[in-house]
């Protein structure tokens, strides 16, 4: 099978991970009977001001049309509002319909505190929808933004959750060492002050699980605020932990301080047969060019991909490389509170692949 | 100075931490020359299954017409939807314009890692309005809410964010052990989606900060996933924390888990001249009724409470009397890994007052 991949470096760190993605996907062993084609694509801060669109059409037509998937670097907010500029993630997900944003967030099982959690954020609506409008009142400017909460939208990512929930428990199954006994979603909303919205993700997230086919999957539920607090506190307790949008984005950020670092947490846009692999951090223009920027949340983004194409063996490989480096723990980048430089914690892992 | 206090304990444990919230106000040092009396209020789920109203307009009539402050319990969300029911501290933070949420996590200073942040939390707007609607579409329900951010009520919580700033300088110029060296307040917002509301929050934040009076204060901002990430991983970075009502909700959960347990972190709801202290913590139902409950988070709310009342030196006894309890160690309750119960912790607190 041949995969066609899209890259998209965007900006700052982004284009020295996204290039270490697409070396391991060629690194992969010939046995896999896997092979790779990539199209260098274009997004980004940097592509608004040279061609005033952020996210040109042609990068969403490719994507569309010739690819199977994709890994997406990072993009650099800018520090005050410009005009016509607006994230091009957030259009990506909605223009490819990538409803699902998977983020395992996971330490090697050697650790003194094993964390293997994953949130599965609803990833095309919320405030994301972004409808926006300002007024004048005789107080002073106000403004407002609509939160938008569907059944259909809620149902589909309370049902890949589950869906995961057994994955995983498959997983664990075959023999992987593991934390977790049993599958359990969490359903995180704050349906006590937003009895509608999040009253419907609530409901609808409990309804889709009830399906006979998760009937081995438990199903809770927590504030968010709470959910917070308890991810700090136990944060062996969640297997899976399903968000809408907003809550899914802090609660991914909120976790990856658990692991140590946003530069070990990868990734996935997940859609009908389409995903694009994509690393938690952003640009970090403070460590940009200086080749220490760490490659793993690229890495394990884009074995995220493959899982997401059903290339669960591929995805495998590239995760037992990503573990034997952390577990050896002798050549990590500095956010890990190493020396390595980029470059080498890449040829260690390909080394071990 | 006479003091008429509102106490409304609400549910759960919230019966058995407003009475020593009540004797730590009476065991005050008559040389403060302050005197309490105490009115007794009904608020909480309890109170709507009684009388059909979960916040009854009497409670807010004396609260208004007859007290300086007041202390609030916690109260009970249904596990379903109830019809008519919504929660009473939101309604009440609103009807008495109570603006800002000060929630202060602080640990002793002898701990390893010491922590002293205040989250400000605007208190009266953002999806906190709870205007919400559903409307059915060919493919199901949709929810929507409001999110709505105001120039008057960011810039007035920026405003006592920064004042809390000076004032907690001041202090630590008086010579109180701290963490840190200089004051500074954190925008914290989500600008980079909600370029129009989280938008007008930071810019109007800005401006508020920007004014001479706060010339000493410095201030930077995080967006809101990276502020948790922060929070967990240089705690110590933090000095006050000024956010829109929903993120602040979830950042003081956070920050709580930073020392230890909801059960130690308090917080006041402020308006102009007046405050109602409140423990950050909920109605836990799984512990009431045993007398384990911790009293501390509560027995601060009561000094934050006579801080926003001007009363700072009588505030100052009950926070040393409280630091004494916790630095010695011996009499904890369980949520910090003791064995007291709440009434021997009151005792050993009021004895050190
Ligand atoms: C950059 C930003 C728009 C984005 C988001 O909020 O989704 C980022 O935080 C993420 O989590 O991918
Ligand atoms: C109980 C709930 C409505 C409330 C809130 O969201 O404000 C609580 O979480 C709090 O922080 O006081």
């Amino acid at each position: 099978r041949t995969l066609r991949i899209g890259l998209i470096p965007g900006d700052g760190i982004g284009k020295e991970v996204i290039p270490a993605g697409r070396r391991i996907l060629e690194a992969l062993p010939a046995s896999l009977g896997l092979k790779f084609e990539f199209v260098d694509l274009k997004a980004g801060f940097e592509t608004f001001e040279q061609t005033g669109a952020a996210l040109p059409d042609e990068t969403v037509a490719i994507l569309k049309n010739e690819c199977d998937g994709a890994l997406f670097g990072a993009v650099s907010s800018p520090s005050k509002a410009v005009k016509g500029y607006s994230s091009p993630i957030v259009a990506l997900r909605k223009k490819l319909d990538l409803y699902a944003n998977v983020r395992p967030v996971k330490s090697v099982m050697t650790a003194a505190n094993p964390i293997d959690m994953v949130i599965v954020r609803e990833n095309t609506e919320d405030l994301y929808v972004k409808e926006e409008k300002t007024y004048d009142t005789p107080e002073g400017k106000v403004a407002e933004a609509i939160k938008r909460i569907s059944q259909r939208a809620s149902s589909r990512i309370a049902t890949i959750a589950g869906e995961i929930a057994l994955r995983r428990q498959k997983i664990r199954e075959s023999g992987a060492p593991s934390i977790h006994k049993e599958p359990l979603v969490t359903i995180t909303h704050k349906s006590n002050v937003l009895s509608q919205t999040d009253g419907l993700f609530r409901s609808t997230a409990r309804e889709a699980l009830a399906n006979p086919r998760f009937k081995d999957v438990g199903v809770e539920e927590q504030i968010v605020d709470s959910m917070v607090y308890k991810l700090f506190r136990q944060p062996e307790a969640y297997d899976v932990i399903v968000a809408p949008n907003l809550y899914g984005d802090i609660l991914s950020d909120g976790a990856a301080a658990l692991v140590g670092s946003l530069g070990l947490v990868p990734s996935a846009n997940v859609g009908e047969g389409f995903a694009i692999g994509e690393p938690c951090h952003g640009s970090a223009p403070d460590i940009m060019g200086q080749g220490i920027s760490n490659p793993i949340a690229t890495l394990r983004s884009a074995a995220l991909m493959l899982e997401f194409l059903n290339e669960e063996a591929a995805a495998a490989k590239i995760y037992a490389a990503v573990d034997a480096n952390l577990e050896e723990g002798k050549l990590l980048s500095p956010d890990l509170g190493g020396t390595a430089k980029t470059e080498e914690v890449v040829q260690d892992i390909l080394r071990r692949l």
